[in-house]
């Protein structure tokens, strides 16, 4: 039976791209819009695996998708960084559009553009594609979408300016996430979610448990945890060559035992960055 | 002579309760559309300080400013916490508005919220008090926006529905920025950004250069650094009783010698977390 993934948009979505990078053509897709239900079709075995976005270069952490991997029981399985570049498309020209359709994350990537033509209103929709599409459909010289190329492509619209987001390199961080832990010999790559004793030099103490390891930490980054002011979990990356594989195995256990509370999001291949 | 403050928005914007809150009621406002604004304010001497929002606990970070920081030569000065209740307002019901004017960091912050009621259409504005005021100007049963309750007050809204957010417990953190930094006897608070030989461990040796000088850690981030795979900087704040003080100036030192580079964003008193 064909793996059935579900991801946010449609075709011409960047999460659509990352879910075909991830599973190839053969799959079938189930496409939500909103976050939560990808989650709720993987806890309610409607879907196999899901595909979110958990980090774009220029805009930073989708915090939701964070929240949501740490509220629902789901493990990261595998992750693909795909290359952004956010067009402007539509029937009409720079001049004549008044308003332009994208997503939130999209839109805050393109805020340079959006602040040098200020007479152009941003609409949210829940994704790029869709975006394009509703601006295929109204097909006035008013509307545009801020989508990929292969949105332009599915719903036949004139690319009216190309990449205009912020900076030219730009990337999102794709992860799939399934109900069961991926069962791998050799991960090189693990993202957990910790909080700390709250006391000076307790993440130097975490960091001294793995330091002797040689493991390349990818990221980092303290999260306030609501409504307890003064406290923080972090959210943590390791990434190892495949030769140092059981390290990570061994990193994961001295983390956990530190750790006040620990949360293992997923154990899985590390891909290479773009 | 009144100080001159920048900051982004009108009457009822968050960061008009922040200059507030930092300046008191006599200083002359300067009021921007946009974030890079109020940095060439400050930086053409049009502005003695600038206020800015650098992360919310819903939305986290926000990277344009940190990016912004960078690019000018400002420092943090002050730093101000502010409880963050985003309502609901306009002249229509819940069943009758079809659209709904906020920031996008507000609507971000509001997503549960959108994602529950999907007839309604998000529209981007450059703040949230603006917003207000456009909606108050159409008076339709249509249109609503997302604000303050300082907002609704001004603009005369009645609120439709209160605290509309993700999470009760909101809070934004803004800081003031100025050309020079602060000349303070006893600094509480820095931040600094930082990169970091590309070695593993590096972090680690990093905190190391510090762990025996008793100051809290409140924030790190990495982020990837733009068309150099692989590198990253990050954003650390360093926080510690008036006591230590000169243990924090210590810190700053230890941190830049060990650092590849090394910028610091300021030197300040810190305030309660809300």
């Amino acid at each position: 039976m064909e793996n059935r993934v579900a991801y946010q948009g449609i075709v011409g979505s960047f999460s659509s791209m990352a879910a075909r990078a991830l599973y190839g053509e053969d799959f079938t897709p189930i496409q939500t819009s909103r976050f939560r239900d990808i989650f709720e079709a993987i806890d309610q075995g409607n879907a196999d695996y899901g595909v979110i976005p958990l980090e774009n270069a220029l805009a930073g952490s989708v915090h939701e998708n964070y929240d949501l991997l740490q509220e629902y029981e789901c493990y990261i399985v595998a992750e693909h960084f795909c290359p952004v570049h956010l067009h402007l498309m539509g029937h009409g020209t720079l001049a004549s559009i008044t308003r332009v359709l994208s997503h939130p994350k999209a839109l805050e990537q393109c805020s340079r553009f959006l602040e040098i033509h200020p007479t152009i209103t941003a609409v949210v929709c829940s994704d790029t594609a869709g975006a394009a599409l509703q601006v295929a459909r109204i097909k006035d010289p008013y509307s545009a979408a801020i989508a990929s190329e292969e949105a332009a492509t599915t719903y036949r619209l004139p690319i009216i300016q190309r990449s205009i987001q912020n900076h030219i390199t730009n990337s999102t961080r794709f992860v799939a996430i399934s109900k069961t832990p991926l069962q791998c010999a050799s991960p090189t790559k693990c993202s957990v979610v910790v909080s700390l004793p709250h006391e000076p030099g307790s993440l130097y103490k975490l960091l001294g448990q793995i330091a002797s390891l040689s493991l390349n930490l990818t990221k980092i980054e303290s999260r306030p945890i609501l409504g307890r002011p003064f406290e923080y979990s972090f959210h943590i990356d390791l990434e190892c060559s495949p030769d140092l594989s059981s390290k990570l195995q061994e990193a994961l256990v001295r983390i956990e035992e530190y750790a006040s509370t620990f949360r293992l999001l997923g154990v899985y291949e590390a891909r290479p960055a773009v």
